[in-house]
């Protein structure tokens, strides 16, 4: 039987942590310093819990890191600290320039990586459609951990970044023209033509549009570091940043809106505006 | 009878023109110096040739600007320059603090502006929905002209710089999302990952996607210095101008497709890596 380390169960992490134990595993989780929100969710998940980080480390044959993108490379290096000599899933939002960093301290370190790419929602239900992209000489191993498991898996190649780069341009759309479209309706409010923007959209297009701006503000906080990870994928290729630079200034202004109800558009477009 | 001057018989413009002549006035035009194709818009058009642009500024009453932004300055100090007194409609796709610039050496040579953004394409018949939007104090003598015309006419404020803000918050979405996915489809290439993304996306999406991008290669020339125009609007109003200098810089790497038929969009994906 596999143990497998999950780091951290977050939103998404604990339902990937749940997807893992389909196979039998056992997915530790390590509660020291993690809130009640968290527990709860590893609960959720099926999780066990092994304490510390470092009991966890020492245990578990594979670890999953699930976190928020400016915290991927901190969790490569406090695992490696911790002797892991294993193989590791980096599941995480980051662009395959760092993707190839944490590659490069696993392998020094005598620990195996697998690059991975995660498209979709929390992945509690097969129904959500949710894709665990996989690349990398191992991504075999890693595909077989979920067999059964909500969470669908795709392998790319045996490149260490493709699942990054693929997550990356997903994302880049997604995320990307919700951004656009924010700081269009904010430049539109600004300037007073707000209502003929609407007009000449067409009321379908509008709607879902100032549905859609509302929507994604609770959120926009942790959009940030995305999308800054996505301005120096499009950059590493020789390709311009600036629509993500651009985005990820977008998500900045929405900040304040972080775990809120979903506002009305008009409270995000004055948050958005600078002179305010 | 109102005598019209029109600059320039253009894809647009001389759709503009056309419409014009609608309501009974004559709409010159300036064949001095310009092409058969021109003057082919022209003639169709039904425009009468004043022969030079000196002699349409001491004809026309009205003059209408329909050309390229980047020209757009140029086309005022011209006409400014021959001693125009009348009324001047700039209908360019240009930032409002340009539309400002413009609307002050205008009043400062004793000829009155009225701000315009056409949204659609050439106008030649009612059912292409192409929208003239106007601003200003006098929006309401251009609107007059082109009664029964298959241009729509939409008065938005008294404000100058509210017609040019409109026409660029409208295609800082149609056109900055065209530029913005070439860019993902030109990344997902160069990692070799297109194949991934496709069927992420799903057909329908990657379909449409593919078409898009290609279709648009033969006007991206002409685009670049809009988006310039659209980033500097959004810096204008204190928000990121990244979105559409990225844009800008997509455009600029499709400017070999100017005017060639619709290419196939590995070619349009060659073209845009730098490396190549």
């Amino acid at each position: 039987m596999t143990t497998i380390g999950l780091i951290n169960p977050g939103q998404m992490g604990a339902s990937v942590g749940a997807a893992a134990t389909h196979s039998d595993a056992t997915v530790l989780w390590a509660s020291e310093g993690r809130s009640d929100a968290t527990r709860e969710r590893a609960e959720r998940g099926g999780l066990t819990d092994a304490g510390t980080l470092g009991q966890l480390v020492k245990d578990a044959e594979i670890i999953l890191s699930v976190c928020p993108p400016s915290e991927a490379t901190t969790v490569a290096s406090t695992v490696i600290r911790h002797g892991f000599k294993g193989l590791y899933l980096e599941g995480n939002a980051i662009a395959p320039g760092r993707t190839h960093e944490i590659n490069t301290m696993l392998a020094d370190a005598g620990a195996e990586m697998v690059d991975g790419g995660i498209i979709g929602g929390p992945a509690w239900r097969k129904e959500a459609g949710t894709v665990l992209h996989v690349s990398g000489p191992s991504a075999s191993t890693i595909v077989d951990l979920f067999a059964g498991s909500p969470l669908h898996l795709n392998i790319i190649s045996k490149d260490i970044g493709a699942a990054s780069t693929l997550k990356m341009a997903f994302a880049a759309y997604t995320k990307g023209s919700t951004a656009l479209l924010s700081a269009i309706l904010a430049l539109a409010e600004i300037a007073g033509v707000r209502e003929h923007l609407a007009h000449q959209w067409g009321e379908t297009f509008s709607t879902e549009t100032a549905r859609r701006v509302s929507a994604n503000t609770a959120k926009a906080w942790r959009f940030v570091g995305e999308m800054e990870e996505i301005a120096a994928t499009f950059e590493g290729a020789g390709l311009p940043g600036g629509f993500h630079q651009a985005a990820a200034e977008v998500f900045r202004r929405q900040a304040e809106f972080k775990d809120q109800p979903t506002p009305k558009l008009d409270a995000v477009l004055t948050a958005m505006n600078k002179d305010n």
